[in-house]
């Protein structure tokens, strides 16, 4: 195990009838005027919206509202969310919906202070030194932005999609009521848990790590694969619902981290350039297509980890073997109607090169194998098909 | 589950040469003063004490020193260092040590800003309004206590052993060096394993609960019991040391408890009253007794529950009953020297009323079954031999 610092100080506020709260904790917390962020108007059919509204109300905060945050967030909204943040003067950034608008929140919430624009903080120009403080209003549980300090945000000018991490923009407060996740379509269910899956794995197998994490990493994957599919059947059980979500947070809010070298992330950054080349490939089809070829073409590295990923996460019995795990892992992403290659969703042989020259950009990267173009190229053919 | 609000606001600092950055965390944090409370001198032999000293010093840190906090540690202590910390005006208190250090640095930190008795806050008559910052650097992991708000004290003139719990006793910082246990004695490797055992035990058999948490519960027992094995065999193995010091953070500091009923907690008042009688019996040593009598006694109403933990922590194969279970949780504790009846630490039959007039003073309590005095009994004579 390596040496590690945790410090994670967003409180969780977890279970149903709890979105209600949010009036109730920005009093406590003495806030008057925030700025209300959310995306297309799920929020405004699943009766979120209202709920928000109605309790800011009653407990006397004043709202500005920025609506229209897309899946994939983008940076020009997160300008346009600073500008209304400064000319209101808000005390706080409320965040309601899923990952692309807690992320956009986090921008927003450093950028009010930034006299640059905030992009630096995605290319490594700016250190974030303070933010506004943020509250989240979780609606789609997937890459555990509510219990961290990350933020992915797309740069349409230049086609980049970057991400930060900083200690500013934890959220302040999160909420997670998992039923308002009972109407989310099912495509949303499966990679989010393929999303949160993909955060497991990638310190899985890492280089370095502990007996004792791989253990609660295994209970998060196991818990994501038994509640997705119960989830699928039966979108309104509460227990599966709450067992998805609450591993969905707890699979990267630094727990499942803890005394690795940092995790690998080569399929994260592989799994960028596929929405790069095709922006509508949800992020978690993309992790399904990738993870598996980049565990195929490192396998020979992590056979151990592989055995007991099959052993103890798939329920594998008798012989075994790195191959039949990644084969079996394909086999529930396809069941429960995931692409497991690039042919798949619409990529070719010839568009490899593409993603060969994207992903390089920031090659090399990796902890199992420190990959380079020509690693790079490998693992996208394996993708294949 | 249940809904649950999770806020752990401590930064812990984990690993080999952590204690000596002691001194640049207090400086980044402005502390100029400070109390340093440790206990009997353990840390002057095994080189911690050298170490924080220097730290402080090069920090240009100053220090006012309590020192001789006893194991089982007493209100007399902390008023003294209350009037040390006040007549000093320091800024924070720096506890070195194990779980009595620490629990007694939170009664300090609290009842520094406090006009009345301390002791109030452990009776309930006080609700905890602010404390000192508190910074730890933990010498001997059991009790969990450097990543909870809780502390456990005794009034040496009622005799009665009691805790409070508050938001503001978390420590800001704890700092866990696994090295500096490599010279703790067998026999507190084991009873700290057996009190972090039992805090996880108090959750995972309560009566409400997820099977994500169940999972994360399953895999710190099984790292305790066998991290144990190898450190009583190993005592500097640096891998098994890790894993266990962590497992024991883990198991108090939230996580367990999330979505649950708030756990049993049944075996720890039991338990307190065996101090009570018999106060050189340790903690571990006499939840080793009583938390199997306990299961035994309420065995038929988590019947589902002993059965997955035979199987999933114990590796039990075929044929798993509830019964067999405890008989083998019970000889786990016997083959790593723990005592497992009441006779084995001295205890008679005729001590038993002194046992149930003590416990039942806060009776009932429970949530499997709410105990009463005639359950009580029942327990501590299931717990005789």
């Amino acid at each position: 195990m390596n040496n590690f610092v945790f410090h994670n100080p967003t409180k969780l506020v977890f279970g149903k009838g709890t979105v209600e709260k949010i009036g109730e904790y920005l009093k406590k917390d003495g806030i008057k005027k925030v700025l209300l962020l959310y995306g297309g108007g799920s929020i405004k059919k699943n009766g979120v919206y209202e709920k928000v509204v109605r309790s800011l109300t009653e407990h006397g905060i004043e709202k500005v509202e920025v609506s229209g945050v897309r899946p994939n967030p983008v940076l020009s909204k997160v300008h346009e969310a600073i500008e209304v943040a400064r000319k209101e003067q808000v005390q706080a950034i409320l965040a309601v919906g899923g990952g692309s608008v807690v992320d956009s929140a986090k921008a927003v919430a450093a950028g009010f202070y930034y006299e640059g624009d905030i992009w630096d903080a995605f290319i490594g120009k700016y250190n974030i030194k303070k933010a506004l403080p943020l509250y989240a209003i979780l609606t789609m549980s997937a890459t555990g932005t509510e219990m961290n300090g990350n933020a992915v945000v797309t740069n349409e000018k230049t086609g980049e999609k970057f991400y930060f991490g900083s200690k500013y923009t934890y959220p302040v407060l999160s909420i997670v009521d998992p039923t308002t996740q009972f109407s989310l379509p099912k495509e949303q269910v499966v990679y989010g848990a393929i999303d949160a899956i993909s955060h497991v794995m990638e310190y899985y197998f890492d280089t370095v790590g502990s007996s004792l994490i791989d253990r609660i990493d295994e209970g998060i994957i196991k818990t994501l694969i038994e509640t997705t599919e119960i989830i699928l059947k039966e979108p309104e059980n509460y227990e599966a619902r709450t067992n998805y979500c609450l591993a969905t947070t707890l699979a990267l809010n630094g727990l499942t981290g803890m005394g690795t070298n940092g995790g690998d992330w080569s399929s994260h950054e592989l799994e960028h350039s596929i929405s790069a080349l095709k922006p509508e490939v949800a992020h978690g089809a993309g992790l399904a297509i990738i993870f598996p070829a980049w565990l195929t073409y490192v396998k020979d590295k992590i056979s151990d980890k592989l055995i007991s990923f099959g052993k103890h996460i798939l329920n594998l019995k008798d012989e075994i073997t790195p191959e039949r795990t990644i084969k079996e892992l394909k086999n529930w992403y396809s069941s429960i109607g995931a692409p497991i290659s690039l042919k798949e969703v619409g990529i070719k042989k010839d568009d490899i090169d593409f993603l060969v020259e994207h992903a390089t950009k920031h090659a090399p990267f990796g902890t199992v194998i420190s990959l380079n173009k020509e690693d790079i190229r490998k693992i996208y053919e394996i993708a294949l098909e």
